[in-house]
């Protein structure tokens, strides 16, 4: 088993997924322990620390990596199963940003309405009671919620000679912004250039369907994922798989589109998987799927679309992409087991 | 206990929420014991019954109602708590539709490609169980899947002396498609004219988030709902309440203005029942809140936005709008007791 | 020649395309000549007439009519030609309007920014000068532009037993808000009731295509039209010629989609009238067509998809629909000439 | 005069904007002469030269350029002066794409409906008579249309570290497509890098407002511009202007997004040159905007909102940004002087 640890110096965050050289080349089947730094690089630590004020626009949403994996060629699909996700500090943050967020005009939903104040909430994060804290601002009000790590952002270079910013959501993956996106999931994603480039970030303590207010918990993460190769099998769009579910992303505008794009990748992706007619998988999705909204608030918006193994005739008995999920956990467990 | 039974013959179905004459007047508190006929008018009853075929635009998804509720006025509430939803066949049915559904050209996303085939799918329902059986037409492909009844369509006459067609959600309430819609649950609508005029219909046995296809598993239902009102306190969009979470719901195109309209209606509802400040709750919501999407195929879409009752501080023990969800469950409670 | 003249009482005035009972039944080729109150019921006579507090909703946006043709039925076509538009009085009016308009949150468009404040602009109008004159109510600037007399609304009663609102477009025509509406033009609609049951008000002495703040240059107008029937031939959505263009009109949210429905229509509606493949006229309406936008702040907002007649091979000498909009025009040119 | 002429080889032409080094290093003031292949790169030369067959996807829409402009840094303008474009070739093709265009659905509208026919269309090019010649493919018809030549995509590399494909619309301009880019306008452009990095492609014959089935009448141009600087003035998105209009472009999804931005740029601009309140200047625009649809296909969809300069009160003898649109004509016109 090859493990790799990796922690970023400030210096050599990446701020989008493509045109960044590579921080690693790694063979596929290697566990990555990785950190993340958080949203804002880290400069958010108090309610007096304004995003407007604090941060250097483009400098935010910060990845870790590029890794290139060996091998990975375009046509291929990169498989990344998260072993674990885990808070690295006892706190995180959150904040509204003026003209951010589904529930404000933006700078593409443009209006001249004076935009929202901006305040800062700050979470306590108890890793071991496994809960965050929400505490009011204009109300003694306070709030325990299980905690719920994730990460926001996870993704492959772009097609088509792009470099896209940590901050969009597309074919690619990035800022997808999903709940899903947590420990136990094997995320699959479509390789469009030589070694992937695969890099993660924007970790989540918890969120909301929707992100609604455009921000999360906000907190810096050790995770440790094993990447790997499915040869010769594009996947159009990026899926995720549990051990009960499988998950096809969109991630466009307007909203429904985003539902296109995966209910669409669902439907022909069960197709394949069990041999069904389009038809019959368009009606089997249209009963037995679950839809969770992601993001609300992104340059593109996101939507799952979600669907029990239990409910699909003939997939084979590892699940999807011939048993990768199945395989890749095992060799997370096997990982755990040794480091204990 | 005011009990009321009503089994409308065909010619008193209607077919639009406003410009319909109640079929009964009813005091606040009534229990009604309904049953609605399936959104094929029954048509539909083999694979072979083409909607295109056995159905005239516009005589399709039809109502049990509407009630007039006396003392019902503009700015008042109705309450409409679900005692139970049960399905009055052992058999369903649903169906592709030309131009019609979340992934093919409409008349309002219109194209020019060739429609989808007309496809009709039959369904086992079976009540002991709880389950309903999807059969694929295209191979011998069989799905069980659980019996999870609901209503997909439940308001009253619109404001603006407007009539709507049954097929349409809005702040009326209407065609919303959501199977958070089952029994146990109280929907709250705003009265916009004198009696209310509350009328339900289109029974699903299930569906999918989004009701993809446009159709789903589509059955005549027996139902029984207690209808009250909340006198001088207005409801802007429908609204639900389970014995855990409080729903706020949106109708719209785009999706992403359904999705804001769920979300702001329910930050505003929470602030206001919580005593929570606007951008607190807009915070709290943003980290607490589900969005379960509703229906991306109808005139207009509708998304949920849902929160846990335990994540809502200083809401009043009852629950929402003082309690009236706890009060009615407790009368549909007594009501099933003395059925035995 | 019939001339019927009517000039609606305030209690005559109608608030919904269908639900309302016709003011009068005429013969087709009838010439009506008729006055409408403007989009305020006449109530903002100057600036501190703030609509907020002079207009109780949903009495705004007041229609003449409706007017029952003699002989239509459901799958005629009701042609109604614009003699004249002219206003009848000196001045005009516009306003912000709190929560409604192309830029700012709105009920659907749902936020938490703090409205934009309500002010109100008073037009001069000169109808020999044919201008109209703004004043800017922040600094001494004033600008003249030309008049371009029209009606943002015009319509018939909608299909599946629906009553509208005045102020929503739709494929029954209503509050499409386009300057193509304006004198010379004829609107052709499809019928989808008895008596077709036409209706219009909402003078414009001018507006900027999209009607950005949501309100043009409200004026009463004193209006000539001729109305006849197209038999058995039926129209999708409303469709307007004069004498150089053929303009189809969508109405839908989101934009793309009132953009998809006017070219789909187009496509359609030449390919039929010249005989052209349906791919021949979507490649000839993509290099050829213009794409004047109505209203981005309607119910649902609206696109025209324009062409000149000169680019129809094969087009009937008198135009679309057999040369109606060619017979009309004689008609309204022997009424004027006669009024002389 | 500085005068650089340029025909960039096969292995030159770029496929983004950002991440491409520049083909040459100009002084601000220089003419430059250049010319762009098709947006086929040349390939589609007959109607059996299918897009899906003779091009290697991401291989379209190459550009001419980037031209490292000396002096231009981020925060600044750059201001491109179009003296003239003309076709370089006398025919020019079209074409459907499948899964691409607005009457069909696509990757991110994504459908179960089979794609449309793939169908090419030749036309003839009269740069003599100015005309530009439609041959229908299924039918012996033929329509004569004046040729209007332009540039489909224009633009700078984008922020935040950013490459996008040739095929994007965005705040960095790109793939607009708009029928107002034509000779005689000066375009300006926000600068984002060090450099500006200005290109431009995809000249079109003519083309439709919205650009229909994805494809406009597609020709090399021999295209003189003149490039410029305004320091310390920067530009959030594209802007136009012409002797007579003033034009700001929005490019985003949903189309009403697209709107708003382009309204909401126009609002401002004008109320920053002339003076006037932000709601006077809302009013004014409301009144007096035409609101030209550029494209309906691209990534992005684009919008235009365009105001003719005598509206304005108070706008500088010169027009916007201190008259440059003024003194690069002047400075055009004694380059064409010279040439001939």
């Amino acid at each position: 088993m090859d493990v790799i640890s990796y922690r970023p110096e400030p210096h050599e965050l990446a701020w989008t997924f493509g045109g960044v050289p590579p921080v690693r080349r790694v063979q596929p089947g290697t566990v990555l322990e990785l950190w993340s730094e958080d949203a804002f690089a880290g400069k958010v630590r108090g309610v007096d620390d304004l995003v407007s004020q604090v941060i250097e626009f483009p400098f935010v949403n910060p990845l870790t990596g590029p890794f290139h994996i060996e091998g990975a060629e375009p046509g291929d699909t990169l498989a990344v199963h998260f072993v674990s996700i885990e808070p690295s500090r006892d706190w995180a943050a959150s904040t509204t940003i003026p003209l951010f967020g589904a529930l404000t005009s933006t700078h593409t939903t443009a209006g001249l309405q004076e935009p929202l104040a901006e305040v800062v909430w700050m979470y306590d994060v108890d890793t071991v009671a496994r809960t965050v804290s929400f505490r009011a601002r204009f109300s003694d009000d306070h709030v325990v919620m299980p905690l719920d790590p994730m990460h926001g952002t996870v993704g492959v270079a772009p097609a088509s000679f792009e470099a896209r910013s940590s901050l969009v959501p597309d074919a690619h993956g990035g800022n997808m912004d999903t709940p899903e996106m947590r420990a136990g999931v094997t995320c699959f994603l479509g390789v469009n250039v030589e070694g992937a480039l695969f890099a993660l970030g924007d970790g989540h303590c918890r969120q909301g369907e929707g992100e609604t207010c455009g921000v999360a918990v906000e907190g810096a993460m050790d995770t440790t994922v094993i990447v790997d190769l499915v040869k010769g099998l594009p996947t159009p769009w990026p899926r995720l798989e549990s051990d009960d579910h499988l998950m096809s992303t969109g991630s466009a505008r307007p909203l429904e589109d985003a539902f296109r794009i995966a209910q669409h990748d669902l439907v022909t992706w069960i197709g394949e998987e069990c041999g069904l007619d389009p038809l019959d998988s368009y009606q089997l999705v249209s009963q037995a799927s679950e839809s969770p909204i992601a993001n609300v608030c992104d340059p593109n918006y996101t939507v799952l679309a979600k669907i029990r193994k239990q409910y699909l005739p003939r997939l084979s008995a590892g699940g999807a992409y011939a048993g990768v999920h199945a395989r890749l956990k095992e060799i997370g467990a096997a990982y755990q087991a040794q480091r204990l």
